[in-house]
């Protein structure tokens, strides 16, 4: 037998996991997931997270326990830091990972439109450091506006403002709103929880825009019934340290300020040669290959790929997913071709990569999502149980669905969200 | 009706909670829970936050959920700096708490023996912060093991040490060796996870000293066999950066050094008037106020209280439970009194305290514990059945008991326990 072709994947999200298992156990091929942490993660349900539903581990998943039986894929915890696609190697700060095909699915950063000093006074929501992040910081500000005697400084603890009226932001504002008027609502003795302001600003004229415009302005008009003020064709232009500014010319105190407005392409797209759209992404090949280097592969959120009918393809699980299993029949297409009459050829016969649109679905608050697929749309109740069933069944991993059901039940019948609990912090911050 | 004594409470461990509760919606009293988290801690299963079977949320409870319909009740999430006795108050860094009654239920620390400088060197497993520390510390140890070629590095973050034999060591001892052997069996490619190597360092003569000396001595051999190294009269005598000298005269090199061995009481007992053991605990009065202080509690691991045969109460959960519950009654009681003839001598009716002992149990790797109580002992699978189900019955929180139980019985099916997730580090560390 040959020798086995080498296979990099950086990045374990949804492209990469998936390509990896389609490459599980495959003879020909010696895969090397990397990815700087230990888990994949179930980035849909970190929201959930963030809003104090579930618990870190409820939603992640160690790598290797995924790939545990896939014998041909080593796992490495690692950074990789630069791509050279001349001598066809990934290298981290201490290590090199030669590969005859590579895949980069690392995945999206927020973009805080040039204005980079914004990020510090603001949290984020890729990872499970950042949902704590927004968790610790939520319920520390309401226990610290608990202590408070000052009314101003007690608003500005009590005031959350999101940036973004994305999926991310809409989830956010309906899960803290659920919190602090459900959850919390005897909790505290010198405040109302329930007084918390929920400011979500957006750039356009509507919030979700991915759905019809009546979706969108259904979901207003529900977040608004559930205290969020929503803000459309509102800009922040300016961001210190607990305030924004908008561009009604508003300043905003606000201890909480959450972004979930632009994102761009991880930084290492910029090691591969070729066009790349405003937010970074590779403008790849139909069959998802960088032009020029049909070895490489790009993938997740930072692909820039047209559909079939030339609409872009977006930047969400299932589709991520789509590519990396779409990246993994290429190669195997490609392995198989080199032992036939077409190896010289094999280029010509990469197929297309096709994207099924399953729909969209975004929660808001307590019993209540929006869904759209194609002609079909669903809101309020009967989309959230829709909600709950594909995400109980898509939830990687057998206990985590279990466990993640039972929590939600539980907390659905008493309305306490059980992972209240404040970690990373050895001290109380003294109250300002 | 007269203004309401305010009784101050520091510390939302079980002797603080357990005296809360029972103090909740009495009128004739106001009451202020002083603690610097926000959570109440099922401490008993800590070693599983740190062996990575549970996640944090599932062993804690947040302080305000608990007491939320004590309506008498406010929690401060606060750090409580210094007490004056004789103004009767408790200050933090910019809060003072009057009381007419205090308890101080701060729990104990580390203790290094007089060598503080080996903290640095050292985790603890007090909080659940120190519990992810561990588990993020052994995860990425074996993570750059798997990258590392260094044959003598790779030994080095493939050693645990843990100093202290007590039930904390034992049972990390056993949950780890569980961790490596059967959920991490096939998750690598480099190394064997199997072969990490831990020692369990004891100064005495035996392990779990509580325990009879049959049952000391069966708990070392089930160890032995689940690979455990146990080291007995044996000293630590200097603790460096990644190694550990014992006072058999041998150097162990060992990213991971745990610390299990001495507790101290927590230094707000220095404010307090009256002698203290070795260890700092306050020698309270037979009623567990403080001697010149009727108005002063003190309770739980803080607290040298010697039971009616002279035998010294452990520092237990029940114990401290059982403490905090005393206390409230002495505190009703004393209510009660001044509205009678007795007004003026309620201080010579004060119950003693009685410590109930309903026995002890460790755990010591899966399926398998030791259990005593007086006369009765058992060992082997049925103590861990009886520990399993005296854990979940007093697990804190329906919603916590069927997480847990539910998490236990699939990782119990599956061998795979599912918190295996690191975070909290936002890179890997390079391999040294």
């Amino acid at each position: 037998m040959s020798t086995p072709k080498r296979v990099v994947i950086v990045g374990g999200g949804f492209a990469g996991l998936a390509c990896a298992q389609k490459l599980a156990n495959d003879k020909r091929l010696e895969v090397t997931l990397i990815d700087r942490r230990n888990h994949h993660l179930f980035q849909p349900l970190l929201y959930q997270v963030a809003t104090a539903s579930l618990a870190a581990p409820d939603i992640a998943r160690s790598l290797r326990g995924i790939l545990s039986k896939a014998r041909n894929i080593r796992v490495v915890l690692d950074e990789a830091a630069s791509i050279d696609t001349k001598k066809r190697e990934v290298r981290s700060a201490d290590a090199v990972y030669p590969y005859d095909y590579l895949l980069l699915a690392t995945g999206a950063r927020s973009s805080f439109f040039g204005k980079d000093e914004w990020e510090e006074h603001t949290v984020g929501l890729k990872t499970l450091d950042d949902a704590q992040a927004i968790r610790r910081q939520v319920l520390t500000a309401l226990e610290r506006a608990e202590r408070c005697d000052d009314g101003e400084e007690r608003r500005r603890l009590m005031t959350i403002v999101i940036v973004g009226g994305g999926p991310t932001g809409v989830e956010l504002a309906g899960a803290f709103s659920d919190l602090v008027r459900r959850a919390l609502r005897s909790d505290f003795r010198s405040i109302d929880p329930a007084r918390l302001r929920i400011l979500l600003v957006q750039g356009g004229d509507r919030i979700l825009k991915p759905y019809s415009p009546d979706l969108s302005e259904w979901a207003k008009r529900r977040l608004e019934s559930l205290g969020v003020e929503v803000c459309l064709h509102t800009r922040v232009d300016e961001i210190e340290a607990g305030r924004v500014h908008l561009d009604s010319g508003e300043w905003i105190e606000a201890e909480t300020i959450i972004w979930a407005a632009g994102v761009r392409a991880t930084k290492l797209t910029a090691d591969l040669p070729g066009e790349k759209d405003n937010a970074g992404r590779v403008l790849v090949n139909p069959d998802l290959s960088v032009p020029g280097h049909r070895e490489v592969f790009v993938a997740g959120d930072i692909a820039h790929v047209a559909d079939e009918d030339g609409k872009e393809v977006p930047g969400l699980a299932p589709a991520a997913e789509q590519m990396g299993h779409h990246i993994a029949k290429v190669i195997k297409e490609d392995l198989r071709l080199e032992k036939t009459q077409y190896a010289g050829r094999k280029d010509e016969f990469r197929p297309a990569f096709r994207y099924f649109d399953k729909g969209i679905m975004a929660i808001i608050g307590k019993n209540c999502a929006v869904v759209e697929a194609g002609a079909f749309k669903l809101r309020g109740y009967p989309a959230w149980l829709m909600w709950l069933l594909i995400h109980l069944l898509f939830l990687i991993g057998f206990r985590n669905k279990l466990v993640v059901l039972l929590q939600w039940a539980w907390a659905y019948v008493v309305d306490k969200p059980g992972a209240r609990v404040i970690t990373g912090t050895g001290k109380p911050e003294p109250v300002r």
